[in-house]
């Protein structure tokens, strides 16, 4: 496996077909299943390593998330992926005065509403892997809806080629969406974490029966506070482009606080 | 001359050396010169006319724009370009939630102080057309320093490859900076024209004699205002990043109403 670590070797790499994977590191099987897809889908499957600064905000989590890079590389050998890129923040940022993409409306909506500046950083970075990498596919996991509708529009909106690939939401044995945040779940809480999903799967169950959609998010909020939840979202939207123009695609979305640790997970819904 | 209208043609068409020389049209011996320059450098030469909606404020002169393309695809033709890009909105914008470049604190400065989104209208478009055309090289015109600053460090940042190459300004006999926008100058104004590059010499000839900057703007302030300027800035800053970090490396920059035009000149003056 080659590990590069800038961007002028990275443009230097990429012949042929390439699917690219992008992390923020701390891998688990959510991310092995990203691969897996990747490899299915081209031939050569490049991961980059980067935990961004840009798409954390100033209260949040930066400093203390998951760093384990031998840990990473370790696996990412195992798992057979051609290539690695571990850039270092002058890489990625190479000026001071750094220029951001301003995503639509969606940036301000759902997570970004809590997490401001979060979708422009999101949008930033991967703009500046796409650049670098110029891959053929960009392979995206669907636990972070949001963030991938945002990067499908950034990619059409910006005249790229790159199709993306989602890959379904791995989830533990109890139904609990892997994340590398899950790490920081105390016991009883990663007993509760299953209420999760199993919240989504009842309002489906409720929706598709022509239960309310509003009447059934109400029911498993509700449900969520009484295991301990601090609920940021949870609701229904258009699964096509989130918007609340709920035609038969529908998305349960949800985001909540569980201790320190801030959960999000999502189920599509025909009816 | 190959005539291009939309992205996924233009992405298919540059194979070799590519120079691109984006324009709004309304082409004169200023595009010319850009034109001359880009096939100096490289073996294929594509021309793009697209007036912005994006770069123009609500007050601004979208609509009256002068628009010529049957006399500007003579031109080409005639200077001998590989090919011209003329997509449409919809080409450009394809979504209508816009995805936009913020740039850093430049675009708030100079120029962008006066034309607030100007420069994130600039950048926007411009990383649309990089990605779409990828040329080695992007050719630019002296004339517009600030926006060649911001273009090139848009590049920088955004890890792409391409080089900027820049044209010194073309000026018409009497001194004027070629532009699109002169054609608005009535006969009395585009006499009174010349009074602006005239003062921008007199400034670097004080300037390189050791006079002080500031004084030396002061005393061109008002010999400009006697010629019925209406002055925007007409100040000094570091040639290099634009900021007021005055080194021996010095650009002059001003920008002046004459009637209903705004002129903006420079010119780079070592102490």
């Amino acid at each position: 496996m080659l590990k590069i670590t800038t961007v002028v070797a990275c443009k230097n790499w990429a012949k042929g077909q390439v699917a690219f994977v992008p992390t923020m590191g701390a891998l688990h099987a959510g991310h092995v299943s990203l691969i897996n897809l990747a490899k299915k889908t081209a031939d050569k499957v490049i991961v980059s390593i980067f935990v961004n600064p840009e798409q954390f905000g100033p209260n949040e989590d930066f400093v203390s998330y998951p760093r384990q890079l031998e840990q990473d590389l370790l696996l990412l050998e195992q798992v057979g992926v051609d290539a690695v890129f571990i850039p270092d923040n002058n890489e990625i940022y190479p000026l001071k005065n750094k220029y951001k993409i301003t995503p639509n409306c969606l940036a301000d909506d759902l997570c970004g509403k809590f997490r401001p500046g979060h979708f422009s950083g999101v949008s930033t970075v991967v703009l500046k892997l796409l650049n670098c990498i110029k891959p053929d596919f960009l392979v995206l996991g669907a636990k972070d809806y949001q963030q991938v509708v945002i990067v499908k529009n950034l990619i059409r909106d910006f005249l790229l080629d790159c199709k993306v690939v989602i890959a379904p939401i791995a989830r533990e044995d109890n139904g609990l969406a892997m994340s590398s945040r899950n790490a920081y779940l105390d016991i009883r809480d990663r007993d509760n974490a299953r209420h999760l999903y199993k919240a989504l799967q009842s309002i489906k169950s409720l929706i598709t029966q022509g239960e309310n959609v509003n009447k059934a998010c109400e029911k498993y909020k509700n449900y969520l506070i009484k295991y301990g939840y601090r609920l940021d979202y949870l609701l229904v939207r258009n699964a096509d482009d989130l918007s609340n123009n709920l035609s038969d695609n529908l998305v349960i979305l949800v985001a909540a606080w569980l201790g320190s640790v801030r959960l999000i997970d999502n189920l599509v819904c025909r009816r």
